[in-house]
């Protein structure tokens, strides 16, 4: 199975990430062993997906102790990276809370911090397969013991996690129980993880699926063509308002006006209760590169200016349920801000 | 101004037409005087946009016609051309509706044909002016007279009519009154209409626009960084349901959910009265080369099955105006199938 992620031991110590930007043509690996090497992998999108970038969040902390120790950094060199790290992509609150799980251990040294770096891996990875199993649970529940048809936006699958996924998750739990008809995958623009990164997971699971532009996930679920739709979250407020891929939003609203379950699947780490709604949650926004040039063939004006969110925001009355590894959350099921209120306690 | 199509006189006459696939890297015209050009034309979308193939199919009659004479063909190989300009692309009915119009004439002749394929050209325009007029006037009086932010999908612009435009006729006309503030243009996937010809002609009328993914136009919606969203339409069934560029449903969704105004601008002859409702509208699917490779390169697995329909339908209780030269009509302030009644009788 492909891995998004691995840390190498060895003489020089190094995070191993396969470049996605590279992906499906290419398959390269880059190792990384510096600070800065961990913000340009997390920027361009080299590495990416909620899940995958809290473990790349503690081994960057990690990289940022031997960098120190290599170059002599003071305290407050040290801290200013680990910050950088923290703060390369504002909106991916995994990043920093990947930071944060470890921070506590970095006067203890590297040793702490690596086994404190390996547990998240682990973790992620055990938390996917258990979510993954509580959605495709509560999917037959609701929709019955059959064969289903399944709209995704973006890319959640191992190349998004540490392994095995978490939207991409509760699809293949499906289809391992032979559950899946066909697979609808939004090609996702700018970046076109869908068409990339998704088909090439589907493709090497043996996952039957189609390619569709984004434009139509709104009238392929109007028009009937899926049982239901999932995505995965970059972040999901306190009151179930969640922060996804750019166009995760036209998904909830169609399902809405259709009848049809919308889920949104992430390990809990996801949810930020500091977060009251979506409202707080920043956007950030990409270069306009993104829109106007292809593979560096420019496809607009040059003068042109352009609006590139990276994120948008469903809110919670257009999800049907939230899938984690601590439980599935119904936010029409609960009253507002009440929703992750059973986990608190 | 650009002009989508222009038909030439002189010892062999030609529809010359500026070839929209290459724009804006390259403005080329390309001259077609048989049959087999107008198809290929039209297929391969050098020409696209309703009402500039309602022209098309006028003067590819007089095309037929032309080449009938030198070719020597039966009554029945006429009649075979005009069928297949006719069919040449299933949803967009103002490529019949054109060829419909000039139909009678065949037997008269060419001189005949060629008058009421101008006649269709310049009525077009003169519709274009009328019903943007009208739309801005509405816009005006619902919204207020105050600088405008709107967002739009697709093309259709003066590239996508005999000149002016519908949707893009509403804007201009409300920049020329001093009511743009900015203009977001989905940029249209997959063949990118938007940010190729909607952001050309911005920014060779002055216009300021962003240009943006497909899948932010709903957060930019919910999100309130627009006042109204207006796009065109490829057909209108009776009771007011719009078959438009795939993406456009997604506007109709969030601007509903949102509470703005969510307009489709047309030409009256886009109506179809014999259509009762969206769910008789055949959606034309396009080759998954569009998807799967952008300018020969590929960007997904080859082996990936795709799913491209060219249009989606909008309900029409997700539009609270539909813009014609006829007038505008309101379709929630109508009882269904009765929204175009005033105009039959």
């Amino acid at each position: 199975m492909v891995k998004a992620l691995e840390w190498v031991d060895g003489a020089r110590p190094c995070l191993r990430l396969i470049d996605q930007t590279l992906l499906p043509a290419e398959e390269k690996y880059i190792d990384i062993s510096d600070v800065a090497g961990v913000i340009d992998a997390v920027k361009r999108l080299v590495v990416r997906g909620a899940p995958a970038l809290g473990a790349v969040g503690a081994y960057g902390v990690a990289i940022a102790l031997l960098q120190a120790e290599r170059e002599k950094w003071t305290k407050s060199e040290l801290q200013e990276n680990i910050t950088a790290i923290r703060n390369a992509r504002p909106t991916a609150v995994n990043l920093a809370w990947g930071v944060d799980q470890v921070y506590g251990a970095v006067t203890q040294g590297y040793d702490l911090v690596l086994a404190k770096a390996r547990n998240i891996e682990a973790q992620d990875t055990a938390s996917n397969r258990h979510l993954s199993r509580l959605g495709a649970d509560w999917l037959v529940e609701k929709l019955g013991k059959r064969k289903l048809r399944v709209l995704t936006h973006c890319n959640t699958g191992a190349l998004a996690t540490t392994s095995w996924g978490t939207a991409y998750g509760v699809i293949h739990e499906l289809y391992q129980r032979g559950l899946i008809e066909l697979v609808y995958a939004d090609e996702t623009r700018p970046l076109l993880q869908g068409s990339r990164l998704t088909a090439y997971e589907l493709t090497k699971d043996g996952i039957p699926y189609v390619i569709e532009p984004d434009g139509a996930a709104a009238s392929t679920i109007t028009r009937g063509l899926v049982d239901f739709a999932i995505i995965g979250a970059d972040r999901i407020a306190a009151n179930g308002d969640s922060a996804n891929k750019i166009g995760s939003l036209s998904l909830g609203l169609a399902a809405k006006y259709a009848g049809i379950p919308f889920l949104v699947a992430a390990p809990f780490s996801t949810v930020d209760l500091e977060t009251k709604s979506g409202e707080e949650i920043e956007i950030e926004e990409r270069s306009g590169t993104e829109l106007k040039e292809f593979n560096g063939m420019p496809v607009s004006p040059s003068c042109a200016d352009t609006y590139n969110p990276a994120f948008d925001v469903t809110p919670h009355d257009l999800i049907t349920a939230i899938i984690t590894d601590k439980g599935v959350f119904e936010p029409s099921k609960s009253s507002e801000g009440e929703i992750f209120k059973k986990i608190e306690n």
